[in-house]
């Protein structure tokens, strides 16, 4: 094929399509002639020995002169172009992967190989959104069997980084989510480190959340770190807290969260395999998995808790990971605070021992870092309890804590919000229960987690009774305009609290 | 909710993202600040109450003055909209089909309403690519039982136009596809008329082949009538050839079809409501189903064959349809010409009964003619075949071809294209079989069918032995770069021609 009939300049116009690769191109190119391309047809894009699939958006011919295209910051990103660069333009050749993804949407079953094909291709960024799509949709429910889902797993540690550590135990946690405030591992790392465990803590940023644990960290320390400024850390201090997209730690799971939220669908094959692949390809050995149960948490009911666990011993086991999952009350938030500032408040408070330091914080906190730290073979068991009361009260914690802020770049101040707002009690009554959801969405109405300082701090829980007019919480946000968007979110009627009339 | 706040001024840049609804929106715009819009979220835009769900691209503030927006040209369609209206953009209450779509994603079964539901949903554009994209992969394989694909097939019926005829007997055709140059409707259609049966035709454009029955016919007569020209047309003449598109029968099967075109891939149950749905919606009460067999054809064996001739008869009853199906060979192509303007070549040589003309694709529609016209009370069984064959020799087909055409608008003659290229045998030997798929491959490659003269002309079939140098097909291209393409490829090796050296 004469090659060199086929190239157009790339022209830069910044479109932000999220994870999706797209290419535009102009009406009358004559590579679409050519080519018998239109509107969503999957092109090959290459540049300097890098290849995408793009999905081919038609511009009318204002926007680029003849021989120009452009394309989403995502294939900018991954075919690391420059303004100018000249990208070469074909039919792909079909995606041999892709044979196996509708394998699994006819009902098959997928051998290691398959597998491992079509999570290489998808973070190659080979797959366009309806493939991930289809792919998701075909393994959710009974899709997947219980060597699928290890075969997933493990085919997701191999996409991406995989680090080793220079110690026999090497601890985490996870939450498996769905609890706004719900920042333990800011309070978890720093007692087990200061223990002299290894905990190096990768952790993510929000996708539906007001904030993620690294939303949270990085409004205290830098959390944007590679992984040879990872490794410094740890050496120093046994553990960190950063950002995980920056060291590449099972990066389909990115890919894959994304459509499963965009579909609000949870498979929970998809869900084993994601949290698990994070945490081995992290080099950890001994994980706690906490699994809040609540109306409007992730995991709704005692039997669906029951099944995620058995699921996630039993692939951790035959990854060799040691799995130990704890069942928590999810029915609402841990912590007053909600949004990146208001969380790192709390965090605070409950690492310098104040007296009015969220309780449940502080006790979710312990009870988590007593399970992580009994992975210690010098600890007896029956004694992790004590022992991180101990770390915490003595504040070797909230030293420990100032330690990996300072050697991860140095502690920050929390910003605080200029604009305000005190919601309160239409009719006294009992609170009986908190809208985890809808509590995150007024959050994010406010701003959070772009404007740090923004969110909803609690002033009240489940199982309290309140008098009329007496303030429930707080809405915090950084400009008038978002503050007015969280109120007119609950004028609509979205209720936040179920209250028994007293 | 300050509904003011929420507008922008709509900006034309004419994006085409095919059948996808998307709004862009500048970075800075304080819309997605205020309402928390990510990229990929989904946005409600009202209009003069319209109201669509678009999914957010973010464009950089170039592109964009403060206060604009643009939107993709398949939503400036569904709003109906003119550049400088003022859009509202707000959260769109989660929809309640796709709780119902969860739910047949997680393996559920669905009744009558819940499909319903989903049709409608998808039919107004409230579905994003990726939503749908599940709800087909949900649907293939053991996806739909027999009562959800009657449910689905009358779901597609009501979403549409529904066309009612005076007559008892309303017959039609279907051929289930992937033959390249099957052109048997246009010949069919005039035999059928000519003896008086009702037989009001609407055929698609080419979604992924190198020309539709729509796009054949529009090189020799209009084919864009709306419901009153055609029933004019269906009432001097009793039957019609034109494009179901601009009737708007069964619409969402050209949305579903899409994305499953996208994916590869073929659910059974989507097929047999796809056919149906357009068959029940034209108002037909007789159709014959044509199911080509064949190893590149759509239906690759017998047994596929009769399963899904089984589900056709069964779904046909229950929807008061009268279906009959005829096996066919599907090894090579019907006819010499693959491309509109080189079908219409050969149906009008087969009309005009020259010795030259085609005699498989004048056998085939001979053969389905005969059955069609046994649909009639007056025709004795098995007479229908010498009834056919004398319309056809009489010269009445083609006098009713002409006055059809004459009646949708006037008669046309197809063009001729300007480059050709005959390709010949590397060597001598006996063709085995012909690869449907890379034939009409090439004859996209050389421009059709948005080139009407383009295409590929075939000089020889299976079964023919053929020597060293003998001409095979002839390439037709509009331009030269185009004829290039399709060279190209044959270059590469995609071999069209199975052969066993002589």
């Amino acid at each position: 094929m004469a090659e060199n009939h086929n190239t157009l300049r790339l022209k830069h116009l910044g479109i932000d399509t999220y994870k999706e690769a797209v290419i535009y191109m102009r009406k009358d190119c004559h590579i679409c002639r050519s080519e018998g391309f239109e509107a969503q047809a999957r092109v090959l894009v290459s540049l300097n020995n890098r290849h995408i699939l793009a999905t081919l958006n038609i511009f009318e011919n204002t926007l680029l002169a003849p021989n120009e295209a452009t394309l989403s910051n995502y294939a900018w990103d991954l075919l690391q172009a420059q303004p100018g660069d000249i990208i070469q333009l074909s039919h792909p050749q079909p995606l041999l992967s892709l044979s196996y993804m509708r394998a699994k949407v006819y009902g098959n079953t997928l051998n290691k190989d398959e597998i491992s094909n079509i999570i290489t291709d998808i973070t190659q960024g080979y797959y366009s959104d309806i493939e991930v799509a289809a792919f998701l949709a075909a393994c959710t429910g009974k899709g997947l069997n219980p060597a699928e889902i290890i075969d997933l797993t493990q085919a997701m540690v191999e996409a991406g980084t995989r680090l080793h550590w220079n110690a026999a135990v090497v601890v985490d946690k996870h939450c498996v989510g769905g609890l706004p405030g719900n920042r333990t591992s800011l309070i978890v790392v720093p007692i087990v480190t200061a223990f002299g465990l290894m905990m190096p803590k990768t952790s993510s940023r929000a996708i539906t959340s007001p904030a993620g644990t690294a939303d949270t960290m990085e409004v205290l320390a830098p959390v944007n770190l590679d992984v040879a400024s990872m490794r410094k850390v740890v050496a120093q201090e046994n553990g960190c807290i950063i950002w995980g997209g920056a060291v590449s730690l099972s990066p389909t799971d990115d890919i894959l969260i994304r459509i499963e939220n965009a579909l609000d669908i949870d498979s929970e094959g998809q869900l084993v395999a994601s949290v698990l692949s994070k945490k081995i390809a992290a080099g950890s050995t001994h994980v706690i998995i906490d699994i809040p149960i609540g109306k409007t948490a992730k995991v709704r009911d005692q039997a669906a808790a029951e099944q995620l666990k058995n699921q996630l011993i039993t692939v951790g086991k035959k990854l060799g990971i040691n799995i130990c999952t704890l069942f928590t009350d999810g029915s609402q938030p841990i912590g007053n605070g909600i949004g990146p500032a208001l969380e790192a408040h709390d965090v605070l408070a409950v690492l310098q021992n104040k007296t009015n330091a969220p309780a449940d914080l502080k006790e979710r906190a312990l009870l988590i870092a007593s399970e992580v730290l009994e992975f210690s073979q010098q600890i007896k068991p029956g004694t992790g309890r004590q022992l991180a009361e101990q770390l915490l009260a003595s504040g070797k914690a909230w030293q420990k804590f100032q330690a990996i802020c300072e050697a991860q770049g140095g502690m920050r101040t929390p910003p605080k919000a200029t604009f305000t707002h005190i919601v309160t009690a239409k009719q006294a009554g009992k609170i009986t229960a908190i809208n985890n959801r809808r509590l995150a969405k007024i959050a994010k109405l406010a701003g959070a987690p772009q404007a740090k300082a923004a969110g909803v701090e609690l002033l009240i829980k489940a199982d309290v009774v309140v008098e009329k007019q007496q303030p429930l919480f707080t809405i915090h946000a950084e400009t008038r305009g978002e503050l007015a968007y969280a109120l007119s979110y609950i004028e609509q009627g979205n209720h936040i609290f179920v209250m028994e009339p007293s």
